[in-house]
């Protein structure tokens, strides 16, 4: 994609930065631009045999027996795995990163034992000598199923009558503790003063309820997974995922394994978006290799994607805000229920803190519930479980700024929270940039251009938390002066140039002598997954830790040849320096070359849990026409202003910016699952799943505000995330002052708007 | 091969080690026995072609011309390279592991310009689409030669009458400076004392001449490269060597890049010797890949490995040693000259320094000369330029002793250097074990077994300096509490097995809960290569230092959690214990497990330039038959005695003590270059080039001695290369001992053997 020069907002204007904020070509471009990179799907071994997965027809069915002799039997086949050959676990809560994994569901989601419970849940695999092979041998098999009622409709599945998907779940977080099984999986609350008093004195109240459909991720790349299981028992995983120590831990988790039998090798990532932070293949790969005694691939189909990995929630929401004339918020209550899928774990309790993090509201009630349904287990998908949210608490402020007659900004800015204020979700901000992006949408061109008949603008914010979390980072200095940065974090949105420009910046030397390298878990120290915006902060951290560990042995190195106390050599510009002047400066190229003499080569490793990852904020600004006739909505003009703390490479930051804006136009305006009568999806194709591709977006303007996050050594903030969370409000309130039509409902897709425009009697 | 349960004699007997002397099945053994393990030309890429190197007839010729137009033009040719695409380097001297190189007779090794200087010099390659296709390339090149003289013998090419290799090159080392250029590159001088007037005292005076002839290393996998270069300037290289960041060195050198844009990975490697420590194919292919924009793999034949590939040098040497009547060594004088191949640099310094370095000798003073030839470049090999001055050397003790009807152990035990003697190259010797190693022999049962008739017993010592130099390390702990050991050493002789031994001992978890990993130029500090017995001692010291960095890490953490003072905390055994009792332990898995709580991942590096590699000394005994009818020599028994210091892992121990002696048993009865009229090697091949095999052979007993060496914190010493220096004396010694035949030219075959009997009148 390529990025508009635009303006960057900073609140230091000089900060002295030689790398930090230039704009280098990614170490990794040319190898993606000419096809070089290898994908999951890249790898092939000699003797490799072809895994593929056998998947329910059904939404809900017991199964009362599988006949998987037929398949074995055929020639060709050489091995075949049901749920039968997981170990049993019990459900115990690891942790995986964003939020706790229940290992006991996570296997049965992977392959299902005893039901099957959406259509697409995988049921038995086979590895054969060619894919003909193996989907005949998946026909062979025999299943016998008790086909069961279904349940899809969030509302509908918590209903006492509901068909109940695990007979052995009862709701958590309720008093006192429910007798009967039920689908709601978790109750959670958050709430704070007294709401009922605060709305009694509240000049305004706005009560709406909202419903979003589940949608996909929609990564380009197909999960795919190579595993070579050798004689001792140890395996070799090379796959494309958000975190190859996480495919690492959940596959030994799930096969019963020491975590340390199994080496995975991070292929290049087509894409994850939050949806290749789990295993769907990776353990039954490594169990069918076992099998085989052969190398096993498995690469799953869009259709498969579709059916079996994670989407996130659709939700059902209700929020009732109350202000003070002076657009003061007094009173929030909210409801929220998300779909789960499958197995719990929603990611409603996100949605629950960020649903007004952005203001101060000194009196709330927001409760959510999980809710288990038949359809894939949900996935996280950027910044989870906030986008739903923000729809209805944004469209929900700009009704109460219209009730007002307040500009819609002029009301956030009101309420904006600010250094100091106790969040939502129980923390007190540190220094944030809300403000900043509000007035960078107010101070933009794009927010006083004129709009034509059938125009309308809309304006939304969104927050994000931002994870830190593990990270490793290894640096040596090569021979020559250069130096190779090695960590764990797979790069998705360009972090090796973002940690070649760290080091780059902390050394002193030219970016492009950086070599930038995602390790295999052998060759790096245990890193937490690419996800939750973290990479760049917390990666970054231990990049920056490990040079400055290199920076001192350099100075240590020319003190000794020098013969001087380390404390008279300083490090300017990649040279140690002589404080007293008494020596001309050593370059990193001369400490490199003599680094025999004066103790070995140069190198560290730093390792660290990241804490103060800044939040993000972003705000959003939206031309759109809406067609009466079709009642399509086309996308004017967009423009995105977001606290990035500290950008290091604009270019992705813009890139991030502009890519969760995308996203969330097509969750705003088309994309959903839709489910035939039986619960089969009836959309699993991007011909029919309908994503926002580039003929049907303006360029998408970005603002970068930079208010450095006090947490970081440059100011970091995640940016990966916050940038899909404003979009679907931001569209739905310029539809509202395109047409006059409040849309609550996504997406807001042709049909849906027609059919508004004609309930509203037009 | 098998081992034999063998005696180990020990200086302390209880050195308290839960690990370290051990011998657990090897880490990559499973892999290797199986077949799995990848070496050089087990990689193949998608869209590669294969590389073929035109090689010259001629032992000598000037290239008038080369025309490659109908190769290029030729469908399925991709690339065609000749000397002049690579850059005119200047003669100079780099750092290369054992010895200098100089890049500019490097270069024209590889790739001829101007003369051809060996029957199989490289003057040209192309990269085509099958192999067929290439050797007709090949065969399409148009070469215009004007044949030269040649000369092979090393005194022939001293002669001041010899044809000129390099009309450049003047003999070093000599005053006043020649005026006409030589064949003799280099000549160097040991001396001591006052030669003439210690032997004028000596009761006995032996002087004899030597000869022998070039060998190779004979290592089972021809070289073999892979290498993919991409469209921004970089390459990754894969192949089998004894050092990788030699491989990236020397490519780059080569190439005029700079070594960060060269990847080389390690691929197992079938044995070196030492003549994997430079490079001939690997800068071909990357040029090859550069010009055809795919991967190019090069696989040398047999043929191509005997006629281009470094053997060490044939010699011709001069010997005269004088001792007292009770056995004392007086004087030395000593005479080499090394055939160094086509460019300067046999390893005749080396044997110098080795000629008489196990003993205490008061006045010497040895000459060398290091002469070029037409043959191919020699390389190291096991303890280079040791073997040939050993046999010289240790023949000669043998006479001596025989003349003074002493015991040849015995001679030996009363000249033997030990701590504090000023050595025959310089330093004074710390701690070493040699009279150790001739008492085990002494004492061992072989040494008094009686012998038949034809029969004969003889005995000899050999020494080796051993390296240190630079080596890297990395330790890991794993989220389950077991290790990965990263290095940078190629594992050739079971160093992964070895690194896992001191890292368990180190850490105190067991030795198959350590993962050693070999890792490539990016992922691990610079490490010189496998070679100079040095991984087990220098990249041993690297392990040991990071794993104490871990453990020092591991007691903070524990520390941190009991909220005491790190002082507090001991480790014991893989497990943190409070000095005061008042905590229950914590193992490595418990600290593991909390690592994200207590800083995050525990990791470490180490690099360092190791000194103090420990002197290596061995003592030999050998039986032999003579057959008189035929001349062939049967050995019928064969024990080594050899310092280790301290046995890692004592079964690798006694592999490297084997193979050494069974080479040197090639080296003395069979193996020989032998080239015709025109300077062709006429036996290139393992039919015709007679190396030992099992049937040849009976099993070596081995007797590990450990005299620790005070230079490194176990006591290793190297142990790979000492081991093949005394079989051509002990086997000489044995032949005189059953026939009373003194051979002084290698190899004693059969032809050999047969006409010493003819000439001694029988």
């Amino acid at each position: 994609m390529t990025t508009t020069a635009t303006p960057t907002t900073t609140t230091d204007t000089n900060p002295g930065y030689k790398w930090v904020g230039t704009r280098p070509v990614r170490h990794d471009g040319l190898d993606k631009v000419t096809g070089r990179a290898r994908f999951g799907a890249d790898l092939s071994l000699p003797g490799m045999l072809t895994g593929a997965v056998l998947r329910s027809p059904h939404a809900h069915a017991r199964i009362r027996s599988i006949d998987t002799a037929p398949a074995a039997a055929m020639e060709g086949v050489k091995a075949v795995v049901t749920g039968a050959d997981f170990p049993m676990l019990e459900s115990e809560a690891g942790e995986g990163g964003e939020g706790a994994v229940d290992f006991r569901d996570l296997c049965r989601n992977i392959m299902a034992r005893d039901k099957v419970l959406y259509e697409g849940h995988a049921l038995a695999a086979v590895a054969a000598t060619s894919r003909r092979v193996a989907l005949a041998a998946l026909a062979a098999i025999k299943v016998d199923y008790e086909v069961l009622p279904h349940v899809i409709d969030v509302e509908e599945a918590m209903a006492p009558d509901a068909p109940i998907l695990h007979e052995d779940m009862f709701t958590s977080g309720v008093e006192p503790a429910p007798e009967k099984p039920s689908n709601i999986a978790d109750r959670c609350l958050y709430e704070r003063g007294d709401v009922d008093q605060a709305f009694a004195r509240a000049d305004v109240v706005v009560e709406r309820e909202f419903a979003t459909r589940p949608v996909h991720q929609g990564y380009i790349e197909p999960h795919a997974v190579v595993v070579d299981t050798s004689e001792d028992g140890r395996a070799v995983v090379w796959c494309s995922s958000q975190g190859h120590f996480m495919v690492r831990t959940l596959t030994a988790k799930l096969l019963g394994w020491e975590p340390s039998r199994i080496k995975v090798i991070p292929a290049e990532i087509g894409g994850g978006f939050g949806g290749k932070t789990t295993v769907y293949i990776e353990p039954v790969a490594t169990l069918l290799s076992q099998k085989a005694g052969r190398p096993v691939k498995i690469v799953m189909t869009r259709d498969e994607v579709f059916r079996a990995t994670g989407p996130t929630s659709g939700s059902k929401m209700r929020l009732k805000v109350g202000a003070l004339r002076d657009g003061t918020l007094v009173a929030a209550e909210g409801w929220l229920a998300y779909q789960a899928g499958a197995f719990k774990g929603s990611p409603v309790e996100l949605g629950v803190m960020c649903f007004l993090a952005p203001y101060d509201v000194a009196n709330f009630r927001i409760e959510g519930f999980d809710v288990v349904n038949n359809m894939p287990k949900v996935a996280a998908y950027r910044a989870p479980g906030a986008p739903m949210a923000a729809f209805a608490s944004e469209t929900v402020l700009d009704e109460i700024a219209a009730e007002l007659e307040m500009d819609p900004l002029e009301l956030r800015i009101r309420n904006a929270a600010e250094e100091g204020v106790k969040s939502f979700y129980g923390p007190r901000f540190r220094k944030i940039g809300y403000r900043e992006t509000i007035d960078a949408v107010r101070d933009h061109p794009h927010y006083s251009v004129p709009l034509g008949p059938n125009q309308g603008r809309g304006v939304a914010s969104g927050f994000w938390f931002n994870f830190g979390s593990v990270s490793s980072a290894t640096v040596h200095i090569n021979e020559d002066g250069g130096a190779s940065v090695m960590t764990g974090s797979p790069d998705i949105g360009g972090s090796r140039a973002s940690m070649a420009l760290m080091a780059a910046e902390e050394l002193g030397i030219d970016v492009y002598r950086i070599t930038p390298i995602v390790a295999d878990t052998e060759s790096i120290g245990f890193t937490d997954l690419t996800g939750g915006s973290r990479v760049t902060h917390a990666t970054g951290m231990a990049v920056i830790e490990a040079c400055r560990k290199v920076v001192a042995d350099l100075r240590a190195r020319a003190a000794k040849m020098w013969d001087v106390d380390v404390d008279e050599v300083e490090w300017v510009e990649g040279r140690a320096q002589h404080a007293g002047g008494n020596h001309p400066p050593l370059s990193t190229e001369d400490l490199a070359e003599t680094s025999g003499k004066t103790g070995g080569p140069i190198t560290a490793t730093a390792s660290l849990n990241a804490r103060g990852a800044g939040v993000a904020f972003s705000t959003q600004v939206c031309d759109v026409e809406v067609d009466p006739e079709t009642g399509a909505v086309k996308i004017l003009r967009y423009t995105t202003a977001q606290d990035a703390g500290r950008a290091i490479h604009p270019s992705y930051v813009e890139g991030q910016m502009q890519g969760g804006v995308v996203q969330g136009i097509g969750w705003a305006l088309n994309e959903e699952y839709i489910f035939d009568g039986r619960g089969a999806m009836e959309n699993p194709g991007f011909l029919d799943y309908r994503m926002p591709v580039a003929s049907d977006l303006p360029m998408i303007d970005t603002v970068i505000v930079e208010v450095p996050n006090p947490g970081h050594p440059y100011g970091v903030r995640g940016v990966g995330e916050v940038g899909i969370v404003p979009p679907m409000a931001a569209v739905a309130n310029a539809i509202h002052d395109a047409t006059g039509l409040r849309l609550e409902e996504l997406p807001m897709s042709p049909v849906k708007v027609l059919a508004a425009i004609g309930a509203n009697g037009d």
